[in-house]
């Protein structure tokens, strides 16, 4: 497990009648389903994010959307803040639970409640994992297209909380494009219709809003998730370039070809010879950077296309080019992306995975900056990215017991955001803003930008109860007129030079 | 021009200080773009929704975004509404101004700002021609997706929106998919930035809900729009079919086959005899129905594609297959479906284009249910649709000048959306809600969901000020604590059993 900022555990003064609330949970639930054991809740303490860590004081564990919705209503009604968790996954703290708050827990909220392969969807419970959706539509010739890394146990849920994408949302996107409706909880305890299955709905967009919101804006209760037809074939190609500058000019020239790869994965040499090192892939020797291409479609169009993308390739430098002749084989290309992260474990005691996005073009400016920064701070770099849209995963090497490491791999960390949003980009391309990096917000929105936001969450949630802390700084009132003027909001000026 | 709900003109009592908000925005903007002259005011009274009608108190006609800015301040100020304008090419009356207010016509900002082709990309002003964006890219190979049929007229910051889509929306998507940040400026005179160029940003996907609002959240003021590669290959097939039934079945063959065309469209028996007599396009003779299928992408794949299609018409009855050897026939093709809007006004005196959604398994169901509607009520009704999506265009023909068959009309085009609505569609794929459709919302959405739109609406535009009566029933009080609860808005229960 990687760890990474150190911030201390927020300091949470409770805010309404947990006693009451837990009480009334019980009468609810059954007392099995609502725990408040020190040591049973402290396995919740954090998600995948281990260096945010804050027990909450209650965890629930609702059976079906009725008892999600009475669990809200009653936290609303004792004035408790609540924070809805699925599998525990994410990387940003976004389910960091809340001390003086109850923890609404979906894992056993794992049922497929319906498959409508002629309408290519389907109806799952927010706790259904990820891969298990997939495994549903296979017989049928369907998938899920969401694939983050942790797709084995991440939740539907957690997906749309945090908009997930994987390797292959350069040309799938992201969940929020996988998503056709769902059933949310809001804040007040109401059970809303999103979207629809429609593909065009009148009114508001709200379901696109909500897809992404990471928990602030309600717990959802069901999704109803397009199913992609699998793709007739898919070809695989692993290339080794002598520098990450040629590797992405390669990017650059396949994509300016018109060619909407699946996957298109960079890794540089610090993070191949950490794979190498752990689970011995057999990259190419001597490689500055791989490139992993993957194509998907008709045959007709793949194997053509194929061709195209291995020119590309060679013209930009690669000096080897493998392709999987099977399914075995393409295991084996990916076995070395999708265990990078873990083996940097190897060579590294800590490190913290960094997520940006900046624009393509800007690829091998960005990456220059970032060998400059580890240069002149000593801190060692590891570089893999979904290199198609330009989503950065760096990872800064350190070493915790050593005095002022833990502060210079933080600031190199930071930096790189920083180069992100000089150069137009995001603070986040998939693990969300969570209660990570609230702090960075500021960097990228301007207090009008942030100001509008928050009027969306002081619409579902005045009162403030819903995975508070997380994604912007919490309002401390949400005013006392509706609006985004009149003194909503303690984002602009001096809320924010308070806050950052 | 089409006719269609005859709804008599809104009376509107006056709302703020009109007098000194008009003073005001003369001298922000000049005399010459302000204009109140009844004679040129009068041009304006509708948009291509014919049958809704009111004369604005003003017209503005703002250069740039600090005008737009300034526009919107003074209205706010002053307590007077505002409804912003493209080109009035709308078909449900979301740009009908107000008797008491202020049409902000956007047709003076139509300079392309930005044209980055390296990052796919263009940054425009609202007013700019849709088509104008396509022909901006085409010397680089780029062209800008959205293509509705006004698409040589209508306004970018129209299809904003409206969300349009288009016949090639089924492969491409609709404006959403297209648009990745906008400057807006919001009710209260402020402007936001909404997205942002990279394609994942932290935070509230504000941007997807401001896409389709309508008007009602803002006026927006530039937006960055991506550019699509212009295909390799596109290759157009026109299928003659007994019945529109054999048809549909082709459709669904062709999707249930993996296969995304471009496009995908059908016309039935009294479309195609409309259209014959207007431009003679000279389609299959005899056929209950006709279907046009493009395909575009790499050649090797379209090619493979198009045998495949071609296969599954005939499978499924088709009599006839043509196909276009060049650009001419395919035009020809084209010239058909385009057409057939206008064509219908020279079979019937009256008619109204109706625009209703269903998943595409229903359509035998919902074409035979219409068929037995037009019988049972002796009005005709033509049938143009976006098969592939299941977006319908039933044209209601009738004779105005007929006592009673306007109402007749008007039961049945509502009848169609019941149908669409019990079929799990939607009353509306891309023309919106409007003035038009606001009576519908009830029939899709329950209080609560409508109540959860409204705390979006409640939250940009407290004041009601911005395109009031569009979309929703307009709030009459956003209410006097924040959020959605607390009597904010008058939808739930007497509320709507007024209004509906």
């Amino acid at each position: 497990m990687e760890s990474g900022a150190l911030t201390p555990p927020a300091r949470q003064e409770p805010r309404g009648d947990l006693d009451g609330c837990t009480a009334r949970l019980r009468e609810l639930l059954g007392r099995e389903a609502v725990i408040t054991d020190r040591q049973r809740v402290r396995t919740y303490e954090c998600d995948g994010l281990a260096s945010h860590r804050s027990v909450p004081a209650v965890v629930v564990l609702p059976e079906n959307a009725e008892q999600v919705r009475a669990v809200v209503a009653t936290c609303s009604a004792h004035g408790v803040p609540f924070v809805a968790r699925g599998s525990g996954t994410g990387l940003s703290a976004g389910a960091l639970p809340r001390s003086d708050g109850v923890l609404v827990v979906t894992s056993r909220m794992r049922r497929i409640l319906e498959l409508d392969v002629a309408n290519e969807r389907a109806v799952v419970e927010p706790g259904v994992v990820n891969l298990d959706v997939t495994r549903a539509a296979q017989p049928y010739g369907y998938y899920f297209a969401p694939d983050p890394s942790s797709q084995q146990v991440c939740s539907v849920g957690g997906n749309v909380a945090e908009n997930s994408g994987g390797a292959h949302c350069l040309k799938h996107g992201f969940t929020v494009n996988h998503v056709l409706a769902a059933s949310v909880v809001t804040p007040d305890g109401e059970e809303v219709e999103l979207g629809g299955p429609a593909r065009e709905a009148p009114g508001y967009d709200l379901l696109g809003a909500f897809v992404g919101s990471e928990g602030t804006l309600g717990v959802v209760t069901s999704i109803t998730v397009r199913l992609l037809r699998a793709p007739e074939s898919v070809r695989t190609l692993l290339a080794g370039f002598p520098t990450t500058d040629d590797a992405g000019a390669a990017v650059s020239a396949i994509i300016a070809a018109g060619i909407t790869p699946a996957a298109v994965e960079m890794m540089d040499a610090l993070s191949i010879s950490a794979a190498e090192q752990a689970v011995r892939c057999d990259y190419p020797e001597g490689a500055g950077a791989v490139l992993i291409v993957e194509l998907d479609g008709p045959h007709a169009e793949v194997e053509h296309t194929f061709t195209e993308v291995s020119e590309h390739c060679t013209a930009h430098g690669a000096f080897e080019i493998r392709t999987a002749a099977d399914e075995r084989e393409r295991a084996l290309i990916w076995k070395g992306r999708k265990s990078a992260f873990a083996a940097v474990g190897r060579i590294s005691r800590d490190y913290i995975v960094q997520d940006g996005v900046i624009p393509r073009t800007a690829l091998p400016d960005v990456l220059r900056r970032i060998a400059e920064l580890s240069a002149s701070s000593g801190v060692r770099v590891a570089n893999v990215f979904h290199a198609g849209d330009g989503n950065l995963h760096p990872l800064v090497l350190f070493d915790g017991s050593d005095p002022g490491e833990t502060e210079r791999a933080e600031e190199v960390s930071g930096a790189i955001l920083d180069l992100c949003v000089e150069h137009g980009g995001s603070i986040t391309g998939e693990h969300g803003v969570g209660a990570d990096k609230v702090r960075y917000m500021g960097r990228m929105f301007t207090p009008e930008d942030l100001d509008t936001m928050q009027s969306l969450r002081c619409a579902f949630d005045p009162e403030g109860l819903c995975n508070p802390g997380k994604v912007f700084p919490t309002p401390r009132l949400c005013g006392e007129t509706p609006g985004r003027r009149r003194g909503v909001h303690p984002l602009t000026e001096a809320g924010l030079a308070e806050q950052f």
